[in-house]
């Protein structure tokens, strides 16, 4: 079904989603199917799971990320007058839906997966309990979130195990997917490790460290490089890192190193020089040669321009020179993977345990856990994804977050979520951790699910 | 150089930009350039390009987008109390520059090219003439808007070149990269030709016309299949598009039909079915002889599930008879090429034309226009970029769209940035269209433009 408003098009004034429009943040469908479900008093409490189905080659794990916003989400969710003035003007719904929906809460509860969590193919990471209505409706926002926030943490995963203990800087707004992915992207890569972000906003509404040098229009809107970089030390003395790729790099060193050794003169310390094109591995060891054969042994080097997991992986193999790695496009939009390919599917409703049995696309039916089994050293061993009622040894993994529309655990900060992540990537078996090799983690299926998939195959209904 | 707050973290109440916090979607070091161009007092007037540098080979063509966010945002910038408080609390920033901040406006001028026109590496589709700071500051917002609304023109496009003029709808909110991605994804596949999307929300802010059909889960929440395509009718008797393949597609289609048939005694018709799994060719074709048979040609086969332009082309090559696709993850996060290389580089300041020489990232001097020569036939045979002062045969393709910080143009709407791209989707030669091969668009250098360069190369400074 389709429909365009009568009215005629009213000029965007802010055009990003606001407080009053996000509840607008849903696929057409989910609205219909509510509206229909509505009028025909189908409204019974149903159970609907959150999980991805597949993994490209090029990733081992994921991390889970994303669930302060569907929190936040669920628990404001409200249709302003404004938003049901526009869906009534598609002539599409019926009046007492859009009466329904002016008092529309969401009253479920929610079980989840801890941000920052490690994951696998089938396993839910969020679990809806609710009223088939108010399940539907939030459907679309759920996975928006999931997917996305969780693609970018698993793909930042992979570039802090590259980076071997060096520091990481998420420089990609610029290339992200819009203004919400500059925020978010940023957000994902610091519970994953990264040590903040250039992305200033994300600084302002979450807190994360923000961070930056200098471009190369900087160097070039003064006579000379030298003059650009004596400008930029003498206004920020305590925290410069000179950009010295402009137009020679060992030039460009050379330079550094003077201003460096004036500023040394006063009693200050040059923090560090960045590099951002060109051969990164030959020139950054020339670089550091220089720097260390003048003295300069803690002036740090930045390396940036179009790194990935793999770049960083083999500079570091090759004996790369460097301390901190800026990191933008590729980890931005997990260039190798920019989707995942998160659904959200009905589990069980009135009559008990449902299977969907589409080709390729079968679920796994009734309420469900999964337990995550780690060997005596804490190094985690294959996961069991079980039915509720029964009993597996193992960690549990999904935990009851939200009770009748409020939250009821205390949302961690970004930098507990942090660590508990550092945390379990090192109970990661070491063959997951690989950047260039495909692994399969073991996902069990326990014998009562196995059990009610197979009586379900023989009578889906 | 990097800065945390020191106060606390407040708990983000909604996160995500609002029209307070947008002044803040930039990276660190815009600001930080800023603020020692403002202390140096170096504020004359410069020119920047925004254009992209390569194009992979799974392109032919870009589509510029995101102008009108553009022109938006550059009118409207203002740093709020709270934006300044929070740089102020970072420690980094002098007092003032803060204070410059509160009365901060975009004054300068702005050329671009229309919103739906088709671009070439190298070629400026925005040009900024500012002073320094203002020229420098708005850098990432304006690449992360242009570089992400034409990385998804650019690959809806090629969506509607595939479907050869069957109706294309953006089914990709679940799976794009965030809040805004959601509403601009809409946007900028609704300009090159979708006839519209499922994200309710680009209806509500864009006018763009919205579409759905129904969920597996739907038909699941039904004891049988065929009780569900009868609610759904029956609540939506002049729109319904019923899904065919939750169980299986055949018996589906059978029971579409008997619902359908049900219909034509009412004295209404059954819009639609949808396929949504499965061997798409093969069911599509036997789906449409069992509507025929049962004399329901006019019922309409809409077609999804993990579609792109290659898939779709296939289809239609080989005679899948389909009518619409709904096209959602691979559109939606531009898969095949995630991110568009735009970068934003000084071309000239107070000392004239400026270069760039970093190896693999030289720049173009100096103030310069891109003119499109056509044949007589209307075809497009190539682009010449020239410098502004050259008379160069051709229709010029960048345009004054603002001056002294006002839009002096009127915005277009989507529909007729819709229309005129359109047009030039059939100026654009054929070997273009091409979704499976690789073909090069001759972009010259004019002698002007080449003579310059070599000046410049030879003396940068």
């Amino acid at each position: 079904m389709d429909r365009q408003r009568e009215e005629p098009m009213v000029k965007p004034e802010f055009g990003y989603v606001t407080p009053e429009n996000i509840c607008l943040l849903t696929d057409l469908y989910e609205l219909t199917m509510a509206d229909s479900y509505y009028r025909r008093n189908k409204n019974q409490r149903v159970v609907f799971d959150l999980f991805v189905r597949g993994m490209p080659p090029c990733r081992n794990f994921y991390v889970f990320a994303g669930l302060e916003q569907v929190l936040y989400f669920l628990e404001n969710l409200k249709f302003s007058y404004d938003a049901i003035d526009y869906l009534r003007s598609l002539n599409l719904f019926s009046d007492e839906f859009l009466r329904f929906l002016k008092d529309f809460r969401f009253t479920g509860d929610v079980y989840a997966m801890e941000e920052g969590e490690i994951f696998f193919p089938n396993e839910p990471v969020v679990r809806i309990e609710a009223p088939l209505i108010e399940a539907q409706i939030v459907e679309t926002f759920l996975l928006n979130t999931v997917n996305f926030q969780s693609a970018i943490a698993s793909k930042a995963a992979r570039v802090i195990i590259a980076a071997k203990g060096k520091g990481c800087v998420d420089f990609s707004p610029r290339r992200d997917h819009g203004a919400d992915a500059a925020l978010k992207v940023a957000r994902a890569s610091y519970i994953v490790g990264f040590m903040g972000t250039s992305c200033v906003v994300a600084g302002k509404v979450y807190g994360i460290p923000v961070f930056g040098t200098m471009a190369h229009s900087y160097v070039m809107s003064f006579p000379s490089e030298i003059e650009a970089f004596r400008a930029f030390v003498e206004d920020f003395p305590n925290n410069s890192v000179l950009l010295i790729d402009t137009y020679d790099t060992i030039e460009g060193a050379k330079n550094a190193i003077k201003v460096a050794k004036e500023m040394e003169k006063r009693g200050r310390r040059l923090r560090g020089v960045r590099i951002d094109s060109g051969d990164l591995l030959t020139e950054a060891k020339e670089v550091r040669r220089l720097l260390d054969e003048n003295g300069l042994g803690y002036v740090k080097i930045f390396l940036s321009g179009d790194l990935n997991e793999y770049k960083i992986h083999d500079l570091l193999e090759k004996g790369a020179p460097c301390d901190f790695f800026g990191v933008g496009t590729e980890m931005g939009v997990s260039k190798d993977a920019p989707a995942l390919g998160g659904v959200y599917k009905l589990a069980q409703d009135e009559t008990g345990p449902r299977i969907k049995l589409s080709k390729g696309k079968v679920t796994l039916p009734g309420i469900k856990q999964v337990y995550r089994i780690f060997s005596p050293e804490g190094t985690m061993v294959k996961d069991v994804i079980a039915l509720e009622e029964e009993k597996i040894k193992g960690i549990p993994l999904l935990k009851k977050v939200m009770e009748s529309g409020k939250v009821i655990t205390s949302v961690p900060s970004l930098e507990e979520i942090r660590e508990s992540f550092s945390q379990r990537l090192s109970s990661l078996p070491e063959p997951l951790k690989s950047i260039t090799k495909h692994h399969d983690y073991k996902v069990d299926l326990s014998q009562g699910l196995s059990e009610l998939i197979e009586k379900l195959k023989h009578s889906p209904h």
